[in-house]
């Protein structure tokens, strides 16, 4: 059994000018904070989320069972990221459906569901909106930043849009943008949702019905990315579902694979939200911080002053070692101090969720060195 | 230009016991035939098509621009399957939507579409069926059977269910069964088809709809998975589709690789059936002549008496060059007589359609022994 965490809200009145040039007037944004702020305030670690998480990240809610945050393997009093040690900050991201303003709640001058109506947000809006958080709780530098796949963009860009707010950032199974293919995914995904008759153009819920047949295939898709084939024929490889003989049907279930992947999709489908769907593969879609450099990583890297971890693993072929080598290389170049340790795991882009223990040793000994170098300065 | 080529079509009023146990009580075949039969009927080569296509698969149809056969690079006369010397025959699969009976066609003994209750076939039955075209085509032994993909688990499924009657098998890009992966991805585009609510169950025929957005996503998401990640990023990138500034939309085309897919799965959805496409991506799945062996592919392939030549292409993921390895094997293992070329493309699945010279110098020396052979024979 976990701590227990209790999820907290925090609104912002400024207005907040977004990449797209649309301004939010105000916004309130859902998170949760587990461990105690050091005096100096100098131990505090941002979890920045993927997907579909949220910020509930670790520990459990009160008397709910199955309640354990998504990262709980990661993070928690002696755990690699120790709670007994540093101050962690989940939050959830602007757009989401956890909480923070976003499609699914009613616009306060309007009083209608923002649904479709809700700007898109980007990597850089969500860590311009994060940053005012740990401002508002009294951090003016993060010890680190933190966060996998899409998270790992936002430890990247924090980098870059506050070089001299965060000391350490941990990039895991992530890239310094989409390749072709996976922006190809993420169209199919959204293409489903958009093209469910229920969708209606994002104003589904003045309808009250929801897109659930498209967010089902999004979420099928995607849990097949997220996979390793490896991890998928020791899993599932080809049983079947009934017996050991074909029933020879198109339509129902024969393979278990099958089974588990609608299983996974229709409760998927009961709680996300398909207009947060939408803007987060969007977000993941326009990350590229070297676009402004002609594609130069190397210069776009140029502005950190942060020193790096980064993580990736074999199997993963959705953000595939190479794409963090790339990102190795181009703060190498900026003579940046990083630390990059590629894992020989077997479960693909999920990996970084998992517990393995060379992963898992591989950040604890990072945060110990950093719980150290705190401990030395406040000496 | 290409030369001018016939469809033509058989009926078989001898009924037709599928795997399933179900019977086609009569059906037709469509085909086509390029060359000419030599005296000894020695040359007749049977090509088995893949997922989406037919048995046009080679020349152009009289009058009509743009309507080369799908393997019109291969074939033709001087080409590397040179219909000078062979004779070529392509059959559209059971099932199918290109005039062989299938679900898109009336029933003579109800008057009914048959929509979804045109039983389930698999390679087994397509190969039984395409048995007895060539016996009813005078053909006692083909000098060889070809095909790609789903066509080279028809190659060689001929081989043991007609071992006698096959001289060589061409097997392309193909595998000995698919993964959970590749499954997986069949499911999803099932799903989306059978979802989509004018589907009905697949009598959407009577409905006077076509479940057009389900085969959308469907032809998407097998596009992504025909192609490799390198040549997606070569060929698209990411490239914007209008000018070099983000539009910031979530429903709109923003990169070039959203507006191919979409265009290529418009053209699709006109023309395809979706109940087809159920029919031979299940036919796809069950592929499996391990499966009453425990397993054991060396023991399931322990009937096959003919030569063959192997060929996998180094980016083709759906279809990865292992998958043509464990073939090898165990035809080896049987002492066969095996050719194996892994040709290093970039083009991944889709190379096997695909004009690259190595790869069709390979089949052209193949074939060029072949001819020898029954040269020699008949002197």
């Amino acid at each position: 059994m976990s701590f227990v965490a209790k999820p907290q809200s925090m609104s912002f009145e400024q207005p907040l000018l977004l990449q797209s040039g649309a301004t939010l007037h105000s916004y309130q944004l859902s998170y949760e904070t587990y461990g105690e702020l050091n005096a100096d305030k100098s131990n505090a670690v941002l979890i920045c989320h993927a997907l579909n998480a949220s910020h509930h990240v670790a520990g459990v809610y009160e008397n709910q069972t199955n309640s354990e945050g998504w990262w709980d393997s990661m993070i928690g009093p002696g755990k690699a990221l120790d709670t007994n040690r540093f101050f962690v900050i989940g939050v959830n991201n602007l757009g989401s459906c956890f909480g923070s303003t976003g499609p699914m709640y009613q616009n306060p001058q309007t009083g209608k569901i923002n649904g479709a109506d809700f700007p898109v947000v980007t990597v850089e809006d969500w860590v311009a909106s994060q940053e005012r958080l740990i401002q508002a709780l009294g951090i003016n530098k993060l010890a680190a930043v933190m966060g996998g796949s899409l998270g790992g963009m936002q430890a990247l860009s924090w980098t870059l849009q506050y070089p001299q707010q965060v000391e350490h950032a941990i990039v895991i199974a992530s890239a310094p943008n989409l390749t072709a293919e996976n922006i190809a995914f993420n169209e199919v995904a959204r293409r489903a949702i958009v093209t469910d008759p229920d969708f209606h153009g994002g104003h589904f819920y003045e309808h009250h019905v929801l897109p659930q047949r498209g967010l089902k295939i999004a979420r099928m898709l995607g849990h097949i990315t997220y996979l390793s084939d490896d991890v998928m024929n020791t899993k599932f490889g080809r049983a079947l579902q009934n017996g050991d003989s074909y029933q020879y049907t198109t339509q129902d279930i024969e393979f278990e694979i099958e089974s588990y992947l609608r299983h996974q999709a229709s409760k998927f489908s009961e709680y996300f939200d398909a207009n947060t769907y939408l803007l987060i593969t969007r977000a993941l879609d326009y990350f590229d911080p070297a676009r402004h450099y002609g594609g130069n990583l190397t210069m776009a890297l140029a502005k950190a002053r942060a020193k790096f971890l980064l993580v990736s693993f074999t199997t993963d072929w959705r953000f595939a070692p190479s794409r963090s080598r790339e990102m190795v290389k181009a703060l190498m170049d900026n003579k940046l101090l990083v630390t990059y340790a590629e894992i020989d795991a077997p479960h693909g882009h999920d990996a970084f969720l998992m517990e393995d223990a060379r992963y898992l040793a591989i950040i604890r000994n990072y945060f110990d060195r950093i719980a150290q170098t705190i401990q030395e300065a406040s000496e």
